[in-house]
């Protein structure tokens, strides 16, 4: 029935139980939900010529697949999801592999109120053969189950602003990208800090589809589901999965970006409305940086991509009002790190 | 267009068309569609762990492909599902593998009206390689094209309360459950006769989810497709097929019964009242009996899960009123028998 | 953003990007999507009595496949997609191929306002061993860029009212069609030109059906997906693709064709209304012409399937009224070739 405040110590190991193993039938999921079309996860030529024996799975399915895993041991209960930081995609996964998943609690705050407190987790994802898949933290807000007795803790951990770029990156060394493949011209040289990119596509998302993608991900927070338990919330319906979000974006976002077929990074991200069925999600990029690597093939993108409601991107200025609040329309405002081939590879 | 009552001999044998190869998109969808977590059908590493060499098919799913190729030869006109006994599953069944079935009849029944008359059937699955995976009892009531003439024949074959429990069970020997991640600590000694667990969780269930399900089992029974014949007929919308809650309640009693991961047996069910998109199903489970069997590493528990919708399963004492009539939102009084580790096996 | 008419000449060849590699999961979820019921896409063991070494992917899954690649380029922003002919499947492809498509630009048509034109392409897919699995022709109206100068172009290709049957045909050798797997009984004799076949079953298609479909082709053409924007344009609603319609009359046509296994050809095809979510899709077939081949296990059969929306397809006489207007209700009319086995096959 999900964790309590007081169900948390700092150092604490939480093995988070069901391994998953991805399968064929997982990535062509991904794909009907999404209409993603980077060509690195949906072609075996594409793989191989860039330096794999097959398509890895696509970096954001790998998240929710792995991350579902946590939500019984550390969300299932929260009143509200507050933050994630410094999440990395270390190892690449292939259909066939089993990813589970551990935490630690590295941070412990009790909220003055007494009624609940924000449990820190740091949370690493593994593969069969005990490689690191996914490495991240976040923190969500629980209740507390005695919330007379006070224990003032407030052990609250530092992130990075931005994940930071290891010297090794697990990536194929990189000759050439055919772009009559990945449908891109537009390389690690053609962006520019404070472009800015309209994708000009956008989706509808149904109650099937959302609630589809979330069980298959084995994601159990009853929001996503329980129609009926929903309807007497303020919400009066099923909440959408946020990931459900990040996915559809990234899978826009490929308008502009066909070669940054690599998330890097996640280094930070706001769900800053919700949305519900029916809602049709557009999104637009903004290059927030260009990061050299030692690599001599491959530069980083710093980006910020931000998706909004039933309104074309294209007519959104800014997210933020003048006070610095969300418009209501901004559902997602994500701060991540594209891996994306150089000139030179181009053909 | 389906078979008439005067089609049907005792004796006869029926070789439905239509051998069904299993796939991992089958066993992803499977997932997408219940949010299924036991955890030895979605890990490969837990299936190794309990002696499979890779995880097999969730035996409800199996039921479905299979049982999808009897509806054409003998329920697709019928008035009514009257019935099922003698359920089992008596090996296990593995992406790649293709399975067919073949039906006996073993009784007839002309209805006094002269107008129909209830067929009972012995229906059994194989794999590809001639073994059996699946051995069933059913009976339908099906129209008479000749509704003057009157055989008279009532040939009624007998059923037993509970599906026989063999000497040999095809599972392997189980040495170890790794309960980090199983995701559950209870094992066969946890549980007693008469306990009862409410199961939380709710799924919403929506028209896309349940007829995409119902195609993929390739089950062609117009009912549960046809929205423009649906509306002219007294329920005025598509009827969920009834397997469907089946699996939701198995999905949804994960929690509570997270080492229970293999059915051995249904040993009847009752499709209380119908399901309709939009309806949220909640489940309970009753421990109805232990079962020891000569094989000292696990036992057997026969359960009765009753599935409810629109209303928590804890708010329902008993799923029949004073007069023992179904309670309006009851779906669903499941009597099967499952497989559970016994507790020296935990770790 | 889509090509301008201006974009194209005669001659041209545009590569596709995009290759797809199709996987179990593309299999599974077609039958979902559908609910097909031909064994051999179905069954390892119907392929294999069938000369296979497995189940190959069915015909007009291909056909969505590979054909997706090709609206980015030809028919993103197109007025209207005209017509299509000449469609030939030469090879079978398998789950693990990678299919991609190539276009060359065979005809060019400015309409007499200037404000747009016609592109005519000969499309050709292959597979990753270079061998061709798809080719047909289609015409597209396009926007012009520029609506003041005017080219006065007009190189209007011819086409074969059929497509042509080859000499040679890719599929094994039949000895002997278990019909009791097949699950029909009729084979290439027992159909008469001017027969008409009334399949009984109807299919209602939701939102998230064809929405998934789309996606999972990749098929980005905007207004399948995007309800925010077509709210405001005179469907008022996403509109289905017309290839989900041709998979659903095609599934409906099992029953009464259920060893007509290969789609040989696409003659030609008129999606004559739109479909949109809710409506339930009939169909029947009349058989236009029997072919016979120098090989003597099979013959072809030259069918027109007409599908209608909300009606039995029973209640249709023609397509169309006494103008030669189609009547409202009618949503496809499709004039395909298949492949049937000879009596002599049949066990």
């Amino acid at each position: 029935m999900g964790n309590f405040f007081e169900d948390f110590f700092m150092g604490q190991e939480i093995v988070h139980p069901l391994p998953r193993t991805i399968s064929e039938g997982d990535v062509s999921l991904y794909i009907a939900f999404t209409g993603s079309r980077f060509a690195l996860h949906s072609s075996d030529i594409v793989a191989k010529e860039l330096g794999y024996e097959k398509r890895p799975i696509d970096d954001i399915l790998m998240f929710h697949l792995t991350f579902g895993k946590s939500v019984q041991d550390i969300s299932l209960n929260a009143i509200a999801n507050l933050g994630y930081a410094e999440i990395r995609f270390p190892t690449s996964v292939y259909v066939g592999d089993t990813v589970s998943m551990s935490s630690t609690v590295i941070g412990l705050k009790e909220n003055s109120n007494g009624k609940s407190g924000v449990v820190y987790v740091h949370s690493i994802g593994k593969n069969q053969r005990d490689e690191e898949v996914l490495n991240f933290k976040r923190w969500v807000m629980v209740h507390k189950r005695d919330t007379q007795t006070l224990s003032k803790i407030s052990e609250i951990p530092s992130f990075k602003e931005a994940t930071p770029i290891l010297e090794k990156i697990n990536i194929p060394k990189i000759d050439e990208v055919n772009t009559d493949a990945t449908g891109g011209k537009f390389f690690f040289e053609d962006y520019e800090v404070g472009e800015r990119l309209n994708h000009p596509e956008g989706i509808t998302i149904d109650n099937s589809d959302h609630t589809l993608a979330t069980k298959l991900y084995q994601n159990n927070a009853k929001v996503h589901f329980n129609d009926h338990m929903m309807k007497s919330s303020p919400m009066g319906q099923r909440l959408m999965y946020g990931g459900i979000i990040i996915s559809i974006a990234r899978a826009i976002s490929f308008n502009g970006l066909q070669n940054a077929q690599w998330v890097y990074a996640i280094n930070s991200g706001a769900h800053c409305n919700p949305t519900y069925a029916g809602d049709t999600i557009y999104a637009y990029t903004e290059i927030l940086e260009k990061l050299e690597h030692s690599r001599e093939d491959i530069g980083l993108l710093r980006l910020r991509t931000i998706a909004v409601k039933n309104q074309a991107s294209s007519e959104i200025e800014q997210p933020k009002d003048e006070e610095g609040k969300y418009l209501k329309n901004v559902v997602l405002d994500l701060d991540y790190t594209v891996i994306i081939p150089k000139k030179k590879t181009g053909k």
